[in-house]
């Protein structure tokens, strides 16, 4: 586990009531440390929320496994039931491994702020950070080694900037944000004006606002309005290489697997589930709740609650549709042709007659 | 705006003049912002550039708006009519948000310059900048807080280094070029000899060169050539994102839209536009004025002027007739089935007299 | 070449004995470099790898070329005849142009380590570095300009972290490993459990290992664990921007070109080819010596030694019938129209009777 120095412990009785989980098994029981059910060791709990993985409960080596009502019968071994076992896994996780102080509290030596920026109480500010000018940052933030903010961005409180993070300038952030290393909040919109053959490049003068509670993969790209704002909604939480361009507006709670990327101006609402490697095109409104498969490319509007799927999205089933007579094309082909054959085969008896 | 300490503003009948534009509405009126036309607010200019957006004439709130020869009829508030208006507005954003000045002059104290580096006047280095041995950087160039520059390269003048960008060894960057931040320009081309099974890496002993006018997004990669140079022609856009593997070469003018690869040696042409996520296969050209539907897969050579989409990219005709031929598939099966009971029929009939 | 100072020289003679080929030319003949069959100059050496060049073996101005047995008959120029002419081109740009001196050894006086750091003989840390509390770093690893190593990690022996890499908490990187600008190793995974309408993190405690002669791109994405480890593989290179999310698995030896994407709990084989902007579902596992088509979506297993191409990958003579059957499908259309006015014909004339 590489980044924990200590090992966790906590007694199996401690845990299920922490859990609000009814327990079958020795509350004095030491639990020290969480592990996948196919390579739990002695000493380690674990969990089991894909019913896929059941077979496992006579196998494992954990001493207890958290399960739920969506798991049969009795496991062979301590366990904890609990409302939801994944969400519990993660409780416990939270619990066992308090997160690492990665860096200590004040402003590295090292660290260069200019002129009018406000730090709140308990902010860590790491070697070789820059903050610009009337830079502010709320408490308990901290911005770890080489990251980089712009003039006149704000950053809320309990906020974690992961190393090499950029937020250029004027860019809003709220509370409880997560920002992975390498992301860069408030590039340049892509935006120019053709004449005469060549490209000229408009300022982009609006500015990024993220929301609490969002958390932005490594390498990820905002890009800042070029009139106006682009907004990210209170709980989203974007993957890594995710590319949103201009004045994109993403809603609440909504998830966006690696790589995707969102032309300008689209319009994301909230809950919404876009896989890996999606595209979609500028000005299009994508509603609440859609899902969207794996590299598909939306190209219009997709009204609320639809699963999407393909390059063009296609309502998910008419996608199934379409791919199952894809798959059946090479056959089509062969029976077009035998009743190419028997026509002609009918046509030559009914001129004999 | 938020980067913008000042609020901008000028007379309308100034601002006309600016655009030799042709003005209807009281010359003294105060412009004091630009903003979208649904959501500009009394004392901003907006703009219509597309006629779709015509509607928005009779309820925006601006107090003036940049129309051109698209627009018919006399919008009903002041108005400056100009040859092209989206060129127009982009002038107005530039003339009332001049670009902020980040920096100051000058090198940071905590700048690490190697032996050799050659300043032009008026360049400013940025807090923890390191530029390498014997680097050049032309008058007015500013690169920004934790941007590297390796051994040797030069970067022209007037050109913008936004945070954090990496140009490695040995790479010439034109005049006026704008990277964002993350890009890397230079990195080694990913070439290697297999041999008896494992990959030997090929040393890539080519360089990159930047022309004039290049705008390079926010974490996109420009590798370096193997032997010999990656180029990128003058006054091409890439989007964030954007990959160019080894030997690329592309020609001036050219865009690339967000998360673009293109893989080694490919030659592309001038003025040649690739939508996102497209991927070109390796050696071959696309020619000049070409145009890239969005996650298409080039995968042979496309002539001068053509427009071409899908995986693998077909001409855009010949694409579109496919998609329909595509939706029609499902209808298609029920005619063959349908074809083949009535051929049943009358076979069966036939044999019966 | 920019990044190489002195130009390098060798006599033909010395060159093939090294290269361990037959030479037929004048072995105290100069060179001077090494140049593609095209733009060679005279003084440098070329190479012929690929049969489709060798008409340029009768135009290059090059002083040699480097043959091997799929080069028939005899060039009109000097030649050392190899084994493999690929890989004996690698060992003479290997030769000739040494790697260079990107940073002087030590530690670099803007570098910031924190205690209990470790570092080997003849590491070199460059200006403004960050080394985490017990980083380890083994003998003559360089680590450019700019890049965070945060708590707990190790790097190996001979390693090159070229500027602005970041290596997360607990991480283990093997000898020899290169990675390039920009790459973050050891984010977090992309895990949250759904709980009440939001996403609620899951941390991220496991690490990531990296074996030994890995090489990986600029702004690539490699996540540590949920649980347990992300390992990749003794020889493994990956391209650019390429994303490996939590808990993959990558055997020895695979490649994956730029902008892959793969999610979370894969299991990649050994010796695996894959294309530029694959993407691969979750929970997958793709066999050993698999070859992926570029652009590529993986969905389910792929059993050792198969080539697959296509969303969804299949076999790649499946998808090429498919594509086949594709292309004719609009011809199809056609037919069917046909076969239908026939039979109506036909039904009408049996009518009649």
């Amino acid at each position: 586990m590489g980044c924990n120095e200590k090992q966790p412990s906590i007694r199996l009785g401690e845990l299920a009531e922490y859990l609000k989980g009814q327990l079958c098994g020795d509350p004095e029981a030491w639990i020290t440390g969480v592990a996948e059910i196919y390579c739990a060791r002695p000493g380690q709990i674990t969990f089991l929320a894909n019913p896929r993985y059941a077979a496992y409960l006579r196998t494992t080596r954990a001493s207890a496994v958290i399960i739920d009502s969506r798991t049969e019968g009795e496991p062979p071994l301590p366990y904890i039931r609990v409302d939801d076992a994944y969400f519990a896994y993660r409780q416990t996780v939270c619990l066992l491994y308090p997160e690492p102080r990665r860096i200590d509290p004040g402003v590295h030596p090292s660290a260069v702020l200019a002129e009018g920026v406000h730090l709140g109480e308990g902010v860590a500010v790491g070697a070789h950070v820059y903050l610009g000018r009337n830079v502010a940052v709320g408490k308990n933030t901290r911005i770890l080694p080489g990251c980089v903010v712009m003039d006149g961005s704000s950053i809320g409180e309990d906020c974690l900037l992961h190393p090499l993070v950029v937020v250029r300038e004027g860019c809003t952030i709220g509370n409880r944000v997560i920002i992975h290393s390498g992301a860069v909040i408030g590039s340049d919109g892509f935006g120019y004006a053709r004449y005469h053959g060549a490209y000229h490049k408009i300022p982009q003068i609006g500015t990024v606002v993220i929301e609490d509670d969002v958390e932005i993969g490594a390498n990820a790209t905002i890009d800042r309005a070029a009139l106006g704002e682009t907004r990210i909604g209170r709980g989203v939480k974007l993957d890594n290489l995710v590319h949103l361009a201009h004045n994109v507006r993403v809603g609440a709670h909504t998830v966006m697997a690696a790589q995707t990327g969102i032309s300008g101006s689209v319009e994301i609402g909230r809950e919404v589930v876009l896989g890996g490697q999606v595209g979609a095109a500028g000005h299009i409104k994508i509603e609440d709740r859609v899902v969207v498969g794996a590299k598909s490319g939306i190209t219009k509007d997709v009204a609320e609650g639809q699963t999407v799927f393909g390059v063009p999205a296609r309502p998910i089933m008419q996608a199934k549709r379409m791919e199952a007579a894809l798959r059946s094309l090479p056959g089509l082909i062969k029976r077009i042709r035998q009743l190419e054959r028997e026509l002609a085969a009918l046509k030559a008896e009914e001129k004999r007659k």
